[in-house]
C-alpha cells in the first residue's frame, strides 16, 4: 500500500462535481473502468452480507429507454459508463448462509465454522420486519454510492449521482424484478463536456461548524 | 488535481478491513483528521441539502457510556476517532430554504436566481410522507459513510463501521434528538492493533460476475 496524502485527498474531491452534461465522445479506458468496477465489489457492508448488485447499462438503445423515466436529463445517454445500484429483494436466512457457505470456502475454514455468525444473521433477520429489512439493505446499497463517487474522484473520472428517475420504470426495462433485485439509485460516469457550466460554479457546502459537532 | 492510479486505489481498498481491535494508543494526527472531516463535509448528498450532522464524540466517559450500547464492541473505546453519522430529523421546506439562500451567497447570485430550484425542492418534499422523508434523508447519511470509509483507506487510517448500536441510546446520551438529529451509523477510526486478528483474514467478497452485471 502506498497513502494518498490529505492535500491530494481534498483536491480530488474538490475537483469533483455532479455532473450536468457530459463529453459523449469520450469513454472511460478499460482498465480504469475495471478498477471501478472492483471497487464497486469491495464496498463494505453490514455483516458482509453484499445485498445488492451493480447494473452497467452498456446498450445505447436501453439508455435511450430510460430517458424518460430519468427526468430526460441527457446523463444517462450521454455518459460514458451508466450504473443502476440495486439492493437484493427479500433478503433472508438464506443469504445468511450463502455469506457463511462462502466465507468458509474463501477462508478455508472447517465446514461449521461460521455457524455461530449465521445463527447471529438469521436472528437478525428473523427479528427485522420485511419493510425494515429493506430499509436497512438499502442503505448497504448507498455505501456502495459513497465510494464509488470517491473512487472516481480519485482516479479522476467524472460522474453524476441520480436519484432523479422512476424505480419501478427502470426494475422493469432491466428486468431486475424478475432477476431478485430493485433499482435505488443510479451513477453516470465519464468525462466532463468542456461546455458544462456547473464545473466553474462554486461548490456549495454549509460551514463546517454546522456540519460536524465535536463532543468534548 | 493529480489522480491516483487504478493499481494505488485497489491496493489501498484491498488494504482496509473492518478492525476489530484498535491500538488505543495511537492517535490520528490533526492535519489526517482535519482532511477526513473535510471529506465528510463534501460528501455529495440529493439536490446538495446536506441532510446530516456528523459528531465526532471526544469524551471518554461518554464514549464508555456508549460502550454497553454498541454490543459491548471495544472499537467505541479503544478507536482514535469515533463519529456518530445522524440525519436531520423533519427535513421540510425550510431547509431546501436555508440551502437556497446559503448558495445564492456562496455564489454570490442575485436574489431570487435559486427560486425554481427552492420550489422543485420543496414541490418533492411536499409530496413526500415524514417517514418516506426519513428513509430518502438517512440513505444520504450512507453516502457519508461511503465517502468516508473510502477517504480513511486512501489515506492508510483504519476504520470499522458499525450498526451494531442501539440508535435510540445514542440519541438520548449524545442529547441528539433535542439537537434535531437521529443517530443512523457509526465509525471508529485510528489504527490496527498488531494483534487484531482480523487483519490477516482473506477479504471475502462474492465472485464479480455475482455482483457486477453488463446489460449489452
Amino acid at each position: 500500500m502506498s497513502n494518498v496524502s490529505p492535500e491530494q485527498l481534498l483536491a480530488q474531491l474538490n475537483w469533483r462535481y455532479a455532473v450536468k452534461k457530459f463529453d459523449p465522445s469520450r469513454t472511460i479506458p478499460d482498465s480504469t473502468w475495471t478498477a471501478l468496477e472492483e471497487s464497486l465489489v469491495l464496498t463494505p457492508s453490514s455483516y458482509g452480507l453484499q445485498p445488492w448488485k451493480f447494473f452497467v447499462v452498456e446498450n445505447p438503445a436501453l439508455r435511450k429507454e430510460l430517458l424518460p423515466h430519468s427526468w430526460g436529463q441527457e446523463q444517462i445517454v450521454d455518459a460514458s459508463h451508466l450504473v443502476v445500484f440495486a439492493v437484493k429483494t427479500n433478503v433472508s436466512a438464506a443469504d445468511a448462509e450463502r455469506l457463511t457457505s462462502w466465507s468458509t470456502k474463501v477462508r478455508e475454514l472447517p465446514d461449521g465454522a461460521l455457524d455461530g455468525y449465521k445463527k447471529m444473521m438469521v436472528g437478525s433477520l428473523a427479528r427485522t420486519s420485511p419493510a425494515d429489512i429493506d430499509v436497512w439493505m438499502s442503505r448497504q446499497v448507498f455505501i456502495a454510492l459513497g465510494n464509488f463517487l470517491t473512487a472516481c474522484a480519485l482516479l479522476g473520472v467524472d460522474a453524476c449521482p441520480m436519484e432523479g428517475f422512476v424505480p419501478a420504470k427502470y426494475d422493469e426495462l432491466l428486468e431486475l424484478t424478475a432477476k431478485g433485485y430493485a433499482s435505488r439509485v443510479v451513477a453516470t460516469a465519464g468525462y466532463r463536456h468542456a461546455e458544462d457550466k456547473n464545473a466553474t460554479l462554486k461548490k456549495v457546502r454549509f460551514p463546517h461548524a454546522e456540519m460536524i459537532e465535536r463532543i468534548v
